[in-house]
């Protein structure tokens, strides 16, 4: 990408407080002069042609011209014949590679001191597949499906992240012990992306040890890798030590596109009361605008929102502050603003 | 069971450092007076009709017989063939709940501060069904295997096993939202058993959601059920909290018997070096005292193991200190002897 050029990113504001952190990163970004249109696009589900409601033509159109999304929560209908829309996203567009970053904030600081680890989770199969059958009544099963291709595609972008971010090691996660099949291709992939990358440090851990050691000293993980179910778990214990998921950031990744989410809630509570905290999308953006090779615009929304936080009077009230999202959002505009 | 008749109970002093922490169990349950006699078993591994290497017939007939047993850990041979020892222990007895406290321990103090959770752990399918496919080259598939009576069973236990510990609080931890069908059914099992036990309080949670909090803290859980795999992703977290699986209990409990386990490794390392730390299996046997409401032995032997922790001259290696296995044995039985 030319950093001169405007592109144009599809914008999901969502559900819930959805609308309201959305404006805020495009106050933000309008603030930082960020190069780059909103196309808006809304998510009421419609019926697809297999009777599930499903997301609508209109977004699909958007993210495969565009290439790049932003969005918001989405909330799932509950009852039969929904499927989650957040998840429908990930797979319709084959974003492969969902990754997670968390890091200690210094102007927030929790339990924990230093965390910077990144959980990079398989987007697409595994527990997710959705293939689920009553045997007869009363025995069900799921069907954790685990392919080759899908495995390797995540293996080897583990390392190409851990390389590309300057990072050292990649663990891989895994029940290999339990699913030998399953979690052994698995395994198997990130055995053989690892032998191809000697230059990134290799090890392989049980889920329920990274677990147990991850609470104990986060500093000893740098970059993880897991099929599906386990990146859902370990990323949000992850974003637990650094202060939950109000402050991290999501990527989904894949061969032709990419959309960054905050993996929050909808928050219905408070949404439209101009108190929610829009971090973690304004950081899901700082993450897509580094994707888009806009290091400078990244840098600059990201030290300002840093160095907001830090100051306890223009915390929003997730994180114990007096502050309405707008005057956050304001506050980051006003440093932003000031460094030029 | 009367408390003062002598019951035999089933050993199995288990592979690496096991044989060492057994016999130290053995000399605290000597000096504390218990009421029990040992049956000592070997495990090592015999070739089943499936071809399958398994656990011998005398360790089946000494647990069948003596339906109570603890259990030092197992190493599970790696390659084709073997499938692990501890899981097919849980399997024969149909051992179907594993529970595992997880309490801050006054004298070892970590970065949390009053842990008391109990986690309970369905042992008998979910995706430990064993059941994997190849379906194509590249492409394979684990069962996730759930049926209405165990998720029954163990619902059903958890809200037992709170009303007779003095517990307020089931949380059913799930993905139903993904795992619909299987997690919904095991749900549906938690939901009913809540119904039928509305003196306790009950809540459902995802499993994500329950790893963010209790990092964050742990003190608003109390007892967790949930599918196995889940069970063990969570009790290892929970142990992590508390000072890792050297310092933490389990049972695994059934219909028809219960053997109680220390779930740690077998520690090749330091095997036979007297360098062990006997906790975690003391304390399951302490547990095991309870289910055998030898309740005066149990409260004992703990404090004494408690009030031994507290003095850092006394601990093992793993907890910081100097001590041997056999010294800290020796200072429990002290206080035990003491204690009268
Ligand atoms: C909303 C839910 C379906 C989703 C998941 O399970 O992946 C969420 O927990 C996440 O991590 O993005
Ligand atoms: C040793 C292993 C098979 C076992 C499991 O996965 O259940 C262990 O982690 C446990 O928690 O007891």
């Amino acid at each position: 990408y030319s950093s001169t050029a405007t592109r144009t990113v599809t914008l999901i504001p969502g559900d819930g407080i959805g609308p309201e952190i959305s404006a805020s990163v495009q106050k933000i970004f309008a603030a930082a002069q960020v190069p780059i249109e909103w196309e808006i696009v809304d998510v009421t589900p419609v019926k697809g042609p297999d009777g599930q409601m499903g997301i609508p033509q209109a977004l699909i159109d958007s993210v495969h011209k565009n290439k790049i999304g932003l969005k918001g929560p989405l909330m799932t209908p509950i009852g039969k014949g929904h499927r989650s829309l957040n998840l429908t996203i990930r797979k319709e567009f084959e974003l492969y590679a969902n990754v997670r970053p968390c890091r200690s904030l210094e102007g927030y600081p929790t339990m924990y001191k230093n965390v910077d680890v990144v959980t990079i989770r398989e987007n697409t199969e595994g527990e997710y597949s959705g293939i689920e059958h009553i045997i007869v009544p009363g025995v069900v099963q799921s069907i954790k499906l685990i392919t080759r291709k899908a495995s390797k595609r995540v293996a080897e972008f583990a390392f190409k992240y851990a390389r590309e971010n300057g990072r050292s090691m990649v663990t891989a996660v895994h029940k290999a012990n339990i699913m030998r099949m399953s979690d052994g291709l698995f395994l198997q992939m990130c055995r053989e992306a690892a032998e191809k990358n000697p230059d990134i440090k290799f090890e392989e851990k049980y889920l329920d040890t990274v677990c147990l050691k991850m609470v104990q000293d986060p500093t000893q993980f740098d970059v993880l890798v897991m099929p599906n179910l386990y990146g859902d778990i370990l990323s949000d214990l992850c974003a637990g030590l650094v202060g939950g998921l109000g402050l991290t950031a999501s990527g989904n990744i894949g061969e032709g596109g990419a959309v960054f989410e905050s993996v929050h809630g909808t928050a219905p509570d408070i949404a439209g009361l101009d108190l929610a905290n829009p971090t973690a999308l304004l950081l899901s953006g700082v993450m897509m605008l580094r994707y888009m090779e806009l290091y400078d615009h990244a840098a600059k929304i990201e030290k300002a929102c840093f160095d907001t936080i830090k100051e306890p009077e223009c915390r929003t009230g997730d994180l114990g502050g007096p502050a309405k999202c707008s005057e956050f959002t304001n506050a980051i505009c006003k440093k932003i603003e000031a460094a030029g």
